[in-house]
């Protein structure tokens, strides 16, 4: 087990299988150093879609654990396309997608969900730039999908 | 006529003329060796825009013919930065915005109108990453935008 | 005074404070020679937020006057990110996300507020690609959003 995956288990969480994707695309492309990962949607631990609308059918710690899902799909893609954890450099980026009503005005806290899950374990390689909007409404009426562009090493 | 060029015609398909950006920008800019690509709108083979919100005032097959066109204008827009479409190594992301009504939850299906002609024009390495979310309105009423990240040879 | 920062005085325009996150994640990421920067918010000169959303609590003018702020709060986060202006090689990407009713088409123009000036601040290597998309609502219910990405010498 790597020395991040270490850090999972210490979190008491479990990495989800990758998801395969919905669609004509592929979860991850690696171009130089740079792995661009493909939106991510929150899959709960019994693998259920975490589902609804932030602001209308859905609160502040529901939107949260949704965008800390979707940063362990983003993990686990990582890993299934690098093997290894540890080659993974810095995230460099993530995009954050909430879907809510119109009223709804806490993107960042959702996102935090999964910002702070990246800097727990990947530690100051886990600090990352974002953006964080709302739609209104996403793929399978998912409550949160989030995308990400992370440096790895050779 | 390039390899690729040669795809396109066997899809019974034409290069449109690439979009003069709608404002202030470029449609490209190339850095190393990514080429990074305006959000590009559905103009249909007349040259007309494709308009309207898919769940409301589209179907899915208008959606998906919009995606298409976007893809093409995407490819459009490779050829005037590249001259050559056989530079192109592999589309590594692509962001699609569908203008939708909140109730409306298959954008994967419509965004790959684009992402399956990426992979029908330049095979293996036209699979790419993706994201897929609804936006309540676009540019001028557009239902579809989708930009890009392209790696090139030199 | 660099180069830049003449040419943005000679604008009538300050440099602000670059914004500190409203969350768990950081203003910019270095990677390679591409500087990825945070979504940022429309602070005015008074230090205000410009709130509301286009299409029907704000007009064109303001929006516009928004990104132009969400520019300078880019400038101002590549300032503190790369210590001297003039490393900026070139702007590369602008993600623009405008909160607007659903009737609203003229996001181009909003986010023209941003694209404009940084051509009158970069000159040439202020010419960059660019998506501009509606979102339902914005983090503090500001009026616009722009992430950026920013190539830099060594």
């Amino acid at each position: 087990m790597s020395r991040i995956e270490l850090h999972i288990a210490a979190e008491g969480l479990t990495l989800p299988a990758p998801a395969a994707p919905v669609a004509a695309y592929v979860p991850t492309v690696l171009v130089d150093n740079l792995l661009h990962i493909s939106g991510q949607l929150p899959f709960a631990a019994d693998g259920q879609l975490m589902t609804g609308k932030l602001g209308s059918e859905r609160d502040l710690a529901w939107g949260q654990a949704a965008a800390e899902r979707c940063g362990l799909m983003l993990i686990a893609q990582m890993k299934a396309a690098l093997g290894d954890l540890d080659r993974v450099e810095r995230i460099v980026k993530l995009g954050a997608f909430v879907a809510s009503s119109a009223d709804f005005t806490d993107q960042p806290k959702i996102a935090n969900g999964c910002s702070e899950l990246m800097v727990r374990v990947f530690g100051e390689a886990g600090r990352h730039a974002r953006s964080a909007v709302s739609v209104p409404v996403l793929p399978l009426d998912a409550s949160v999908e989030i995308d990400a562009i992370v440096a790895v090493r050779p």
